[in-house]
C-alpha cells in the first residue's frame, strides 16, 4: 500500500494523455463532463499505476471535514451499542459523519490511540468511558472538542453528561421494597467506591430500616451476570429481589435463575438498569431504570458543534418502566 | 471550531514568547524536554488561541497512518456488535486502528458518506454489508483497498468473506428432521431472493420429502422477530419447530413464544443461525449455527495488510451448537 502512495495525479495524467484537471474531474465525477472514453483511460490508469487520491492533501484544501469520533469500552454490551447508534443518529441529524473506536482491546495503549485519532482530524470526540489523568492531560493539550458520556460525576476539564445513577438505583431498590422485598441483593461491578448505583441501593435499604442484603461484584459482561446469578441462587438464605447494575448482567442473571430452578419474579425478582431494548425482549421482560439515552447523544452532539464545551455536568433523571421480571 | 483552525503554530510561538519547535515539543512531549514555567505558558497560548494542532498536515508529513475502516448496517445487531469487537481485536493485534461507521441510518446518503470516509486517509476498509452499484463505482474508483464481509456470495470486483449459508441453514433443519419434527417453519429477512438461508431450509425440507412450513418474513430486528413468532404462534395448524435465521430473531421470538405460552422446546423446538454470545443466554439458551467470526476478521485484516486484495470469494463452514432450545 505504501508504494500507491507515492503515485500522484499528474503520474496518472501523463499515463492517460490527459491534463491533471480532467484526471480530477473523473475521480470526482465533475464539475466538468468528461468523455467515456477519455474516462475510460484515466480509470484504466488509475487501476494500472494503482493510484489513490491524496485524502489527507484533498482534506487539506477542503478545509472542514465534519467528522466526529466516538470512544466506547466495549461494543459487545448493547447499552454501548444502543448509546452509538443513538448517537450516530444525532450526528447524522446535523449532517456530521461518526467513526467509533472500539476501546478496551487497547486500553494499555490508549493515549497513543486518542493522538492517532486527532491526528484523523476529527472535529470532536464523544468519549462514553473514564480518563486516566495521562489521557486527560493529552486532550487539553491537543485541544480538541470534547464531551463525556456515560459519566457517573462531572470533570473538571471537560464536559460531562450521565444519568442520576444513585438516585436510579434508590428508585430501582425502592420499587423492590414497595411490593414486600426484605431480602434485596446487589449485582454490579468490581469498582463500588466507583458506582453510586450501590450507594444508591444501600441508600434505600438504610431509609427503609431494612438490612443491607448481599452484594455480588462481578465482570460487566454477561459471563459476570451469569456467574454472579449462579452464587446468588445457591445462597441457603436467599434473597427473595436483586437489583442488577446493567442490562446486560440482567440478561445473564436471568438465564442462571431460569438454570437454577428458580422463577422470576416468584422466587427472585428482578429490577435491572439500562433500559435497552434488548431488556424488553428477555424473558421475563425487565423491569428497569430507563436512561434517556437518545437525549444524552443529542446534548452531546449539540454541544460539540457549538464549540469546545464548557466543563459541566448534565444529569438526566431515569424513568423506571414496570415489566413481569418484578412481577410487575 | 473555524476560528481555531486559522490558528497556526507560530501563533502560539509568537504568543508564548518561544520558537515554533518548542510549541512543537510541548505538544508532542518531546523529543526535547522544556522548563516546566516555558511548557505552562505555551500552554496558556495554546488554550487562550485555541490553537488545535493540524492534524491533516501532521498525517500527510508522517505518511502512513495504519488506520482500517469498517462499515457495518446496524451496530444494534449482536452479530454486527461481535463481528466488529473481532476485527478490533484482529487489527490491533496486527498493530492498527479500527474505526467503525454504523451506516443504516444514513443509507441513501452512502456513497457520499464512502468518499468522506475514504478521505480520512484509511489504509483500507472492511465493508460488512452489500453494496450498490453507485458504491462499487465508487470504490473502484477511489481504488482503496476493500474487504466485504458477512457476504452471501462473491463479488466480481472485491475480495468477499462469508459463511455457507446455504450449508449452514441445511443442517439446521436437518437438525429438527432428526428429532422428528415434520412441520418446519422458517423466520428470516424480507428479501428471499438474496438470502440462501431460506434455500437451505428448503432443500433440508425437501430432501426429506417434507412439506415445506411457513415462511414468516421479518424485518431484521427484535421487533420484527418478536412479531413473526407472535403471528406462528397463534396459527390454528402451528408448526412444532423453527428455524430462524438470525440470533436476534431468535432471542426476541423465544420471548414472544413465552408471551403465547408456548414451551420451548415442548410445543416449539428452534435453531437460530450466528453463534452470538447472546445465544448462550437466551432462555432457554439456543441451539445456534456458529460463524466463526474472529477467523473471518483475521482473514480480512490480513488480506487488507497484504496488499489490494484479489476478488476471490472464502467461504467459512459452519457448526452447529447444540443447547435446550432444540431438546438437546
Amino acid at each position: 500500500m505504501t508504494a500507491q502512495k507515492s503515485v500522484t495525479r499528474t503520474d496518472v495524467a501523463r499515463y492517460a494523455g490527459v491534463s491533471s484537471a480532467v484526471v480530477s474531474y473523473v475521480l470526482n465525477d465533475g464539475p466538468k463532463r468528461v468523455a467515456p472514453a477519455t474516462r475510460q483511460r484515466v480509470l484504466d490508469a488509475v487501476a494500472l499505476l494503482g493510484y489513490r487520491p491524496n485524502a489527507t492533501a484533498r482534506a487539506l484544501s477542503r478545509g472542514k471535514v465534519d467528522m466526529i469520533g466516538m470512544i466506547v469500552p466495549d461494543i459487545r454490551n448493547p447499552y454501548f451499542s444502543e448509546l452509538v447508534y443513538a448517537v450516530d443518529l444525532a450526528a447524522h441529524a446535523r449532517g456530521r459523519s461518526l467513526l467509533v473506536i472500539n476501546s478496551d482491546v487497547r486500553r494499555s495503549a490508549a493515549p497513543n490511540h486518542l493522538k492517532g485519532l486527532v491526528s484523523q482530524q476529527f472535529d470532536g470526540l464523544v468519549l462514553a468511558d473514564t480518563l486516566s489523568p495521562a489521557e486527560t492531560a493529552l486532550i487539553v493539550r491537543l485541544n480538541i472538542p470534547i464531551v463525556l458520556i456515560n459519566q457517573f460525576r462531572g470533570a473538571e476539564e471537560f464536559m460531562s453528561i450521565g444519568v442520576d445513577y444513585f438516585d436510579g438505583a434508590r428508585e430501582a431498590t425502592e420499587h423492590l421494597i414497595n411490593r414486600g422485598h426484605k431480602k434485596i441483593a446487589f449485582i454490579g461491578g468490581t469498582n463500588p467506591a466507583l458506582d453510586p448505583r450501590e450507594h444508591g441501593w444501600m441508600e434505600a435499604l438504610t431509609e427503609a430500616g431494612l438490612p443491607l442484603g448481599r452484594r455480588y461484584r462481578a465482570e460487566f459482561s454477561s459471563a459476570g451476570g451469569y456467574e454472579a446469578a449462579m452464587e446468588l441462587a445457591r445462597e441457603p438464605d436467599r434473597p427473595t429481589a436483586v437489583f442488577i447494575a446493567s442490562d446486560q448482567l440482567a440478561i445473564a442473571a436471568s438465564a442462571a435463575f431460569h438454570a437454577a430452578g428458580l422463577r422470576i419474579p416468584e422466587d427472585i425478582a428482578v429490577v435491572s438498569f439500562d433500559g435497552t431494548t434488548e431488556s424488553k425482549y428477555n424473558w421475563p421482560p425487565l423491569t428497569t431504570m430507563v436512561q434517556p439515552v437518545q437525549a444524552m447523544a443529542d446534548e452531546a452532539i449539540n454541544r460539540l458543534i457549538a464549540g469546545t464545551p464548557e466543563p459541566t455536568f448534565v444529569e438526566y433523571p431515569m424513568k423506571i418502566v414496570l415489566r413481569a421480571s418484578s412481577g410487575d
